[in-house]
């Protein structure tokens, strides 16, 4: 019997942290990276969600990752630390790193904290709204593995290495950058590719490094860096300070998690927390953001567009939208989620979205 | 008398030297400002060279520029620094925080340092190539007047607010990201107008913002962000950090140098140094980072690209060239350069490049 498609967020979540228990995390890990997921489905960055669930159980089956493993603080300063994840679930190592960091920059100001041993710790926001929460400025970098060349490249070396940036703002939404050095995700391409559509010229090259259009020719060779040598660049600053810098993998030493069955990933991340008030007071700096972006929002705009948007504020947008009216899923994704379900004596049914009094107009 | 258009960079850069001393900057302000103009020639940014040099005397000589200001720390911690630069010439403002930000970085492994009331503070290289020197780890950013639309916008919002990243390695060159967050330089449009050019389509939008190839039209319109939404979202962390943390201008409230004659710039600047010490041994990470750069090096190359490049390759074989042939001026600024001369009573040939055993080839 093939379920409905469109869930319940909370009762999805609860689904995802029993399923997460069953694999053998402990209750507040698995509650953790569900939520993780959840947020990533709820903000429309699917490719992030629930759609992860498999391959994050699979790992944990094959000895990838290790769901027992403490999260140490190998090296530590006033305000700064390394923290080796010793291959824990990615979001787990993610989550106990963001906590050092704020910690530490609650005490002195700033923290900068390495991260090595990880693995996909999802998506940079996730980690952005719990620092947004607490009043301070977070920035986020995460390496990943190989599917970007450098500028003059042919073939993937450097990750789509994700650039996070989070800060509160008054009353207006906050600023919440999330995205990936890629000009766009690959997801994109795999899309245009289902339908038969061509792509634009400049967001990927075939296998021999020839610009294409061919979307099947993309899949096959690689996406490209945003802005050329801007985007190569950024994303290789990334992957030295999440990389070299922590002692992680970087470059062609991050493994693919759905291709290496043999290592773990060895994913670094690197985080920057600020206390705002080391600079001026919360209360002030709010009232700037909430005047810079109201600001921005009121400029005069371009011929057929609606509305000057602040980082964040689509996805912010979306959140409401989805809690409201449920997380539509692809068919293929519930499919396997049933699977999963069934394997642990779970029922997916429980989380499907009921309509009763909730629905309200996009 | 014309004189001709190449000189040597020694030469010249004691002539800029003499030149602010007599416009009123302390000899060894006077110095760090020459040498940071003639940094950019040699690295062949030419944009913020010497060409400079005459609107940074007339702010000067109007009163929007404070040659005698002292720089002030008005707010610290153990990691952070809060710096008024009292409207002091950028790059001196830039240099001294840049200070307070190693000597911190030092002490405690970390610093960020904020920066407000700054002027245009040249390029951000110039910072990180003396981080560099003293194995640190460097981020700059800097806001600066308005130039970009925000992403749906009409009219220039924005500034094009840089972004530098320095990181030492061994043998290697060390990575040097330095990037406006537009996606070409404005002067390159100005070059394409000159020449009656077109310019591709997605560099500039006209004054009604249209998309446009028109470069005439591009100039009286904006420049846009480097990969759309995601370079408005890089540029508008920047101000935020630069600008709104510090309590400088952010957004419209950065006054643009060549058209407000009324009040100062109010630039803000901010710097975040790394003691890579903190993380990993120096020796260890250098190790790596060689690695890195060579394996990326090594990478098969796409149809008729000669080398893969790192961040700052380019401009560091430039300084060599240009160190031993002379760096080369439009016709148009030796003519400012002659007519500054001639008012302070100085020499500007005896700058002229000499031919004598310095010629190498390119
Ligand atoms: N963990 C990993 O290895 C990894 C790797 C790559 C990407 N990711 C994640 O993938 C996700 C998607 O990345 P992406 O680059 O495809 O995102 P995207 O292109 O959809 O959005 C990027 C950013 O631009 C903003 N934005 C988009 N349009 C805008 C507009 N018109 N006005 C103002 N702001 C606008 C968004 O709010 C977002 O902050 C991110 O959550 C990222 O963390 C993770
Ligand atoms: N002070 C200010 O207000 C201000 C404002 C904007 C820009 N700037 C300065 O302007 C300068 C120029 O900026 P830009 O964006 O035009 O520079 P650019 O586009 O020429 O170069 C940007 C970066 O990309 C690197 N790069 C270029 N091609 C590459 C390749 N093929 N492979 C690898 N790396 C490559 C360069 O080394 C550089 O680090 C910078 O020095 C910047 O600081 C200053």
């Amino acid at each position: 019997m093939s379920l409905p498609t469109r869930f319940d967020w909370v009762l999805l979540q609860e689904f995802c942290a029993n399923v997460f228990k069953k694999a053998g995390l402990k209750k507040q890990n698995a509650e953790l990276v569900a939520d993780s997921l959840i947020q990533a489905d709820l903000r429309g960055v699917d490719s992030h969600g629930v759609v992860r669930t498999s391959i994050y159980l699979k790992r944990i089956e094959e000895g990838m990752i290790n769901p027992a493993a403490d999260i140490e603080v190998e090296k530590e300063s006033d305000s700064t630390a390394l923290v080796n994840g010793n291959n824990q679930i990615g979001s787990v190592v993610g989550v106990n790193a963001l906590k050092v960091a704020l910690k530490k920059a609650k005490e002195n100001g700033v923290a900068l904290v390495g991260v090595k041993n990880s693995n996909h710790f999802g998506t940079g926001a996730y980690y952005l709204l719990k620092a947004i929460e607490q009043n301070m400025i977070l920035l986020v970098m995460s390496n990943a593995s190989q599917t970007m060349p450098p500028t003059g490249g042919v073939r993937p070396f450097l990750g789509t290495n994700p650039l996070a940036v989070g800060v509160p703002a008054g009353d207006a939404v906050p600023y919440i950058l999330d995205m990936a050095t890629s000009l766009v995700a690959r997801g994109k391409i795999i899309v245009a590719s289902q339908k038969g559509e061509e792509i634009p010229l400049g967001w990927a090259i075939d296998k021999d490094g020839n610009p294409t259009t061919n979307a099947e020719a993309a899949l096959e060779g690689s996406v490209l860096p945003v802005g050329g040598p801007k985007g190569y660049a950024i994303s290789m600053f990334i992957d030295i300070l999440s990389g070299v810098l922590t002692g992680a993998g970087f470059g062609k030493y991050v493994n693919n998690m759905y291709e290496n069955w043999e290592q773990p990933q060895n994913v670094g991340h690197f985080f920057i927390a600020i206390d705002i008030n080391k600079f001026i007071p919360i209360e002030l700096f709010k009232q700037r953001m909430d005047q810079y972006i109201s600001e921005i929002k009121a400029e005069p705009k371009a011929p057929n567009v609606d509305e000057i948007l602040i980082p964040g504020e689509i996805e912010h947008r979306r959140v409401i939208y989805k809690k409201a009216n449920g997380i539509e899923l692809p068919s293929k994704v519930v499919k396997e989620l049933q699977e999963i379900a069934q394997k642990y004596g779970l029922d997916l049914s429980q989380a499907i979205f009921n309509q009763k009094n909730k629905e309200v107009t996009k």
